[in-house]
């Protein structure tokens, strides 16, 4: 039985959104139960109308709700031990749920899972990962923005915690794990990433296959089964593919409602840009997961619908039955017995680094 | 009349393509002149095919050839003085070219070019700007990975820069600037983009008009004209939404050609394909222009073809036919001259930044 905590007050749409998208994931898992939190006027009433997704829940009254506008600073002092998006973090916290989902703004949600859940031992900063459809399928790419820049060892533990996720998502015993950098030779200042490559080259885990650098262009490619980077650079990366895939969606639009002949061509052809629609189907991975707690987060988009939001639950229950906490601690544990002493720890080298 | 230097040595084609895009420019332009540098064996005969070509250029043979795998410094040790990028960039130097295009390596290119052209005295290190289509029309990008990192005054730099080639290319009395930046409220470590903000914001220059951060989709969206950001970050972006766009057009391919009905389908709109084609047609587009420099200097794609070529010659022909350089020496003066003497200046004000 995997448990998920729900903050049904989180995203632009409410309840009724996040209700009827549990509905979806009650039809298609039957070892799945719920833990609602939220206000009872807002939430009740929809519950009604889902029966199925209340006989598998409970529902615990919260009168704070974080708003998507909220500061993180705001939200903690507000919201904390109190609103339904805290409740449903602690729920992780307390053993009662496996994994807790939230469509609530990703500064709240991230600053109260931290303040919560804390950082776990051994890692540093935690990550947002992304899953990212690609030519051959999909891949992780982390961090899309927790924080911004990341040194060495930051980037090791992004990638151990990139590969673990992979391994509970994708069915693959060693994943390929690359850093993210820029083609040009010679250019300074991304020591940090260099280094990093070494390190993982060095320590030859069991558990990834480290492939070495690569480029923008390699994530859709899906090069590799993990792309690792520092915040601010995959945050860009992640916006600017969907503003590209956007872009583009709007062109074919444009193109294919311009002439008649075009419109009967579209008509022939609508299974076909009915396939390209669902392969271009955001809400199919929908779901930003915080990697690097005591605990698994899964940050659904604030904007989505009811199918966006039962992918979000999904992913989070595909994480919590393949114990990718478990898989964290163990990768942890392998890559410090893999490093000598020294090279493994914070300040090892010594070296200043200058991004 | 613009008189335009050519590397025909540079690509991954040779002179064959490059002098087969100088053909198509000589169509469509009447007052150009070129100045060819390259090995006389190798250009010579193509140059007797091309007699139109030929009849407004001026040949002159460079034993050296700088390899399209060339190492910066490599190609410093053996092209500098005689190969054929290194002659081309120094017409523009002396006075003899107008503008430098060539589709060498990057690295070399962006080497000898610093070398023989110095940084403009009042810019501390040059950017590599690219031209965006967005779904208004084009943006100007930059740094896309001239440098890694880049502080306060060094995007302020890039945003004089790139909003005179907007002026100089879009027809436009003052672009709009945005700083590329994260969504994220109270993320730490982007003090450099907020100093530049706040900076370009006081200065209120009538060459441009800061328009505040913009995020990674802000960027297809053409939100601004110019978008500024570092080059790690920006090769990233660029980089990314390439491998986005040919991704799209690979599941496009795939869907229309999976059923007859598809494929008739296609056969309607085929004309509003070709008009797709044309929108992502990165041909159309091509050319990384190198700014801050004592001269321009245009790099096309080393893969691209005659009409590719061509495009990048015809964005140089535009930039120095609508006087760039001039254009930034008098936006960089208009900045010191609306800047407090102190807080323009390279260590104005002392506060310690963290990227």
């Amino acid at each position: 039985m995997i448990r998920i905590s729900i903050d049904a007050m989180g995203g632009d749409h409410g309840p009724e959104i996040i209700l009827h998208g549990l509905d979806n994931v009650a039809q298609r898992r039957t070892d799945v139960r719920f833990l609602i939190f939220g206000r009872e006027d807002a939430v009740a009433p929809v519950l009604r109308k889902y029966p199925r997704v209340a006989a598998i829940s409970d529902f615990t009254h919260c009168e704070v709700s974080v708003r998507m506008d909220d500061k993180p600073s705001q939200a903690l002092r507000h919201g904390r031990w109190k609103s339904s998006m805290w409740k449903s973090i602690e729920a992780v916290k307390a053993g009662d749920a496996d994994v807790c989902v939230s469509a609530g703004n990703t500064g709240a949600l991230m600053a109260m899972s931290k303040f919560c859940l804390r950082t776990m031992a051994a890692i540093e900063r935690p990550a947002i990962a992304a899953i990212w459809p690609t030519a051959k399928s999909e891949s992780i790419v982390l961090d899309v923005g927790a924080t911004i820049g990341a040194d060495a060892h930051q980037l090791i533990d992004f990638a151990i915690l990139g590969s673990a996720m992979a391994r509970a998502l994708f069915q693959v015993d060693r994943p390929t794990v690359g850093l993210l950098n820029v083609g040009v030779e010679e250019v300074k200042g991304q020591e940090d990433v260099r280094e990093a490559g070494r390190l993982l080259r060095e320590a030859d885990l069991t558990s990834m296959r480290y492939h070495g650098f690569v480029e923008g262009d390699d994530i859709g490619r899906g090069t590799v089964d993990v792309v690792v980077t520092e915040g601010f650079a995959g945050n860009i990366a992640l916006k600017t593919a969907e503003g590209t895939a956007r872009q583009i969606g709007e062109y074919l639009r444009a193109a294919m409602s311009r002439t008649l002949m075009a419109k009967v061509g579209y008509l022939f052809a609508r299974n076909a840009f009915q396939r390209l629609r669902e392969k271009m189907d955001v809400r199919k991975i929908n779901g930003g997961v915080f990697l690097g707690l005591n605990g698994i987060v899964v940050k659904s988009h604030g904007g989505t619908d009811d199918e966006g939001f039962a992918a979000a639950v999904e992913l989070g229950y595909d994480m919590a039955r393949n114990n990718l906490i478990d898989k964290i601690r163990a990768d942890i544990d392998a890559f410090h017995a893999a490093m000598p002493a020294g090279r493994a720890g914070r300040q090892a080298d010594g070296e200043p680094t200058d991004l």
